[in-house]
């Protein structure tokens, strides 16, 4: 039966603006490895069976398995309905899984098996010719970074990282991009002696949010904010991801790398440079990227980093009304960890645009709630009219992008308080993305392995960014080293002491989001 | 019994931040001519009965009615207590109430009676004595203007208008002020033979609305507005105030005046000063108005007014799912009426800071529904790295004060429609009065009768802004009364297609609000 398209008339999100766009992938197929892990089970097969039902796969997509485990191709298919099952955003329909399955296979195989990339190529030759995918082939590495020189040394002597005329080979790859500057390189070095750096998709999923991609319109397509984006009436700018759970599971992983290197290197310094950024020439990858990598190249730390950092570690205690264990305490986690499970850091930017205007950047576990938001803070104006007792309830204004959860933007601005007076108080209006539009947001995951498949990458880091956000968190990370313990915290909480201090010294304090 | 303070601890409305900042009336009478009106009984007894009930009222205080009916004091008491159990805002209190019927008094005659003026005189003598109002007298004369002559005479003549050492003697007027610069001028030149300057109270009620005020602090206590709020980001100003009703039982008054000299003169023309006006050295009234009256110096007409004007006509039709009738056939009115329902202009502001900014202000009877706003309309950002397509859905930035009903301040913006594209639409955000503040608001008149008493005039305009007014006013008049039967419009439409033509020739359209 030849491939028809993956497409319901009748069904509501078609009319979704990418197709609308015409943004629909070519002939192609996605492999990927590590696919028994949790990110490939909730995030990225949802995330393919999503876009095939929103009908911006081609008809003869393929999607193939690589891993271990000792599973047929029926297995696979089986584990991705379970997923799509569980996960996906988008109601399931019976002829798109139908369609979708059709270019399902599974290969069964150690990264260190040469025969089992023989097998893998074969199945993609077989695809190409039965599905027409046509020898475009995205290589989705969701595996361990140091099984990274393995894998992609072996998509090179398989001839599978070769891409004749008129086909494609990428190759995406998730943080962390490394633990500091030398190991970034030394990776980077090895992917990029196999796939040109055109071909590297780096998938920082903070990118693919709506939210994030918001900011440029936030900034670009108005003329509300701009005027007022920069040090004349700016005061400072608060980027936070605050999480309530601890590391769990993680507790493995993330020892030794901690809050700084696990998410301010990329996604929180990743929205420092859009928030900042000077007006790039397009939204092409190569134009946004320039002005992403003049902010983080115009980043400068504090002199005395015991002034400019704080670090911390949840302590045991009471969360959400459970009681829940320290950092130190969780399973397989080292009792004399000196990781931090919450990070805060002042970074200046030595641009006309931002002088004299700090930005606090700030990331833990086990804190009061679930929330990431950029929380632009203005000056106060510059003279009141009213008198101090008519403005002691004013704060000061500040426009906050919700990232996650509650997608949105808040305003907060000083209004007159009913009554005869003049006393003028903090209020908020409020743009909810869930209210406003009608159109779901597509998930992350959904977007960037669209944008895999079209080729299209402005939201996806180069290497030259993933250095500059090193070379800011390398002398961090080497002074922590020398400082011992970090803090304990209480779970639940706002996180250490001295963050507070941080910001105490400076006259400012941290939202409570 | 000794007079009491109105007061009961107990009422929640006592915490109003009024009283909290001591804003309470000091020993006074009011003295309402014309108590048998419509204003009266639906406006300002409420609102006296609000204040009393706010505890803002001094204990002794009186309130004093004069009208031609032949009622005794048992009878406007009674009429008071009707009105206030019908219109007023707060709970109906009999200890309030009780309190403030015993400082109640009637005073019958018609305003050519000398006699009935020295009734007043020693009413009010007694009042002094018994109450404790000390001499300090408001006289609020709601009555038609032709009266104010004799009024203010009688008052003069009686000694009434002479104030002793450390008493006051007010007096308080509504609009209309005059039909045009001449009448306003002889209006005032009677009102000012008897009062000082300071002692005349213009009242134009939408001064006191709540969102009226708040044109200040948004403006003056935000960092946020001010540095935009300028012809660089400004395209144009919108002021609208529409009603949903026609001229009903008003028609005698009505013919001869219409819309502009109804709301534009005043209401509209205010509510452009204080959105143009630069920051005042302070809230006071000197300063305030001394701020408005440069802007209202500034304005500037079009060279031709027929491009720069519109009127327009209500005719008979559908309204709301009822048949209402046409302007001209309303009861009363002259058939051959030139009288507009509708009034659009343009006016220029000849200032650094509006320079080329055009400010539309458009009043009308029976249109699509009851509001009143002030749009400030942004210009479009001076580029787009958006592809025409994506900004197809994305019209100019507006911030939008909502003066009444649904009081409160949105701002339209562009925002990213979800999906992979970088499709922009307008979204709002918006914050409401009624949702932001537990602290209900005050009534106009509440303000405005306790500003009296407090002697506190930011709020009123003096002389020179109703001539300013008129200045502006008077060419468009003359022109419209040379230009015969303004174009008719339907019920329920938002005014005359001339209206509608005036914008188009700028490139712009009428908000539909």
């Amino acid at each position: 039966m030849p491939p028809v398209a993956i497409t319901m008339e009748s069904n509501p999100l078609r009319l979704a603006s990418d197709r609308r766009l015409n943004r629909i992938a070519g002939p192609s197929a996605l492999i990927i490895f590590g696919v028994t892990g949790d990110l490939s089970r909730k995030k990225l097969m949802p995330a393919v069976y999503d876009l095939a039902n929103r009908g911006l796969l081609p008809p003869g997509f393929a999607l193939v398995g690589f891993a271990r485990r000792d599973w047929e191709t029926q297995d696979f298919a089986q584990a991705v309905h379970d997923a799509v099952k569980s996960y996906a955003r988008t109601p399931f329909d019976e002829d798109v899984w139908e369609q979708l399955s059709r270019g399902i296979r599974f290969v069964q195989g150690e990264f260190d098996d040469d025969a089992a990339f023989e097998r893998l190529a074969e199945t993609l030759k077989e695809l190409d010719a039965s599905r027409g995918t046509m020898g475009n082939h995205a290589f989705y590495l969701s595996i361990p970074p140091k099984s990274f020189p393995q894998v992609t040394e072996q998509l090179r002597r398989s001839g599978l990282a070769q891409q004749a005329d008129g086909q494609w080979r990428r190759v995406v790859i998730e943080k962390p991009f490394g633990s500091d500057l030398v190991s970034a390189r030394a990776l980077n070095d090895v992917v990029e002696s196999v796939f040109p750096p055109d071909s590297v998709f780096r998938i920082d999923h903070y990118l693919g949010k709506e939210t994030v991609q918001n900011i440029l319109a936030l900034r670009f397509a108005n003329q509300l904010y701009e005027p007022i984006w920069n040090e004349r009436y700016v005061d400072h700018v608060q980027i936070t991801m605050a999480e309530d759970i601890g590391v769990g599971g993680r507790a493995g992983y993330y020892d030794g790398i901690g809050a700084a290197r696990d998410v301010i290197q990329n996604h929180l310094l990743q929205l420092l440079a859009l928030t900042a950024m000077e007006e790039p020439v397009s939204f092409d990858a190569r134009d946004l990227r320039a002005e992403k990598e003049k902010i983080l190249s115009a980043v400068r730390l504090g002199k005395d980093l015991s002034l400019t950092t704080a670090r911390g570690q949840y302590s045991s205690g009471w969360q959400g009304g459970e009681r829940v264990i320290g950092f130190l305490d969780e399973e397989g986690m080292d009792p004399a960890s000196l990781t931090e499970t919450y990070a805060a850091i002042r970074l200046d930017i030595n641009t006309r645009r931002w002088a004299g205007v700090p930005f606090y950047l700030r990331a833990g576990k086990r804190l009061g709630r679930r929330v990431t938001e950029i929380a632009v803070v203005f000056k106060r104006a510059p003279q009141y009219l009213f008198a101090e007792s008519q403005t002691s309830a004013l704060g000061q204004n500040a426009l906050v992008i919700r990232v996650q959860p509650d997608e949105g933007v808040t305003i907060r601005f000083g209004s007159k308080v009913p009554g005869a007076g003049m006393q003028v108080r903090d209020v908020t209006m409020d743009f909810g993305y869930g209210h406003a539009f009608t159109e779901a947001s597509p998930e992350a995951y959904e977007r960037l392995i669209l944008d895999v498949l079209l080729g299209d990458p402005p939201l996806f880091p180069r290497h030259e960014e993933v250095e500059l956000s090193w070379r800011i968190l390398d002398p961090i990370e080497e002074f922590w080293a020398t400082q011992g313990q970090p803090e304990q915290y209480r779970p639940g909480t706002w996180g250490p002491a001295s963050a507070d201090a941080l910001l105490a010294r400076d006259g400012r304090t941290w939202r409570r989001p």
